[in-house]
């Protein structure tokens, strides 16, 4: 039986750093630079409780930009694993169908067998977990890898891979 | 900490069997008997295509009657456990947003943080498991109750559960 891994989507295989300071922009005029968000929350990052704003806002899950490499690096860990995109995403009830578009529309190589959307990620039980949140790594039970983000820069108890290119490196001999 | 307890929504804490019968009667004048479909899939009891159909139409989850029982069970349950809803909706995208607010409406006790709508469950890891299709407890790693339906009555290999009080009565001594 191949080897299992949840993948998360917002921040790992969907860019939201870059839509955050993209819709920023729009909305209030100034554009973000990351060397000035490092190691902030989202909601400090992107002041006026605009990050709650935006992920209320239909159409923000469906205009996600895919997180550069991702997609060649699902479909080649596929040949080895068993691969699950998992997100967190019940807690914005009008993402559900964004997202399994999303996921159908730039991913249609993963069924809906292996696509989780859930609220707390504890009960998840795979091999390995891709995911930007300690919140979701520190309660998994198989190896993390923390994929990078500002607001985990400062967090380090976790294996950090800074892009889809450092996954599949680390990976490639673990199937 | 806590044990934890996956429970399954169609046919567990939902009466598809209800509704399948109550929508077949009123668009095909047939009033199916339970005793007439023991052992038989569901697509057989409900000919005609009629139950891909009805999981296709809108409104067929946002409809569904409560389980006897399956309140004031769940309820006393989380007096005990941590308990999850996990529901394999996404091979319905449609229904996602449906099974929330049927959730929402009529289990508001149960949080975001413990629903997840998936496909496959074999990455589910909890301690017990409440399922009505052997496919998903077969392949779970903890302990299983097989909600009883018309379609499982021929299966014996997981502990069957007839109705709410009889899980409670199960699981009394368990938590």
């Amino acid at each position: 039986m191949k080897k299992t891994i949840a993948i998360d989507m917002d921040g790992v295989i969907a860019d939201t750093e870059k839509h955050f300071i993209d819709w920023y922009e729009r909305d209030y005029g100034i554009r973000v630079k990351r060397e000035d968000i490092l190691g902030l929350s989202e909601a400090e990052a992107f002041p006026d409780g605009a990050v709650r704003k935006f992920v209320n806002t239909p159409g923000f899950f469906a205009t996600l930009p895919v997180m550069a490499g991702a997609i060649e690096a699902l479909k080649k860990l596929q040949e080895d694993f068993e691969i699950y995109i998992v997100s967190a995403a019940v807690e914005f009830p009008q993402s559900l169908s964004e997202k399994l578009t999303w996921l159908n529309t730039h991913f249609p190589f993963i069924t809906w067998r292996n696509i989780i959307f859930c609220g707390d990620k504890s009960i998840i039980n795979t091999d390995f977990m891709i995911d930007d949140l300690i919140r979701n790594l520190d309660t998994f039970r198989g190896e993390t890898l923390m994929f990078d983000a500002f607001y985990n820069i400062n967090h380090n108890h976790h294996r950090r891979v800074n892009n889809w290119p450092e996954v599949l490196d680390y990976l490639k001999d673990k199937a």
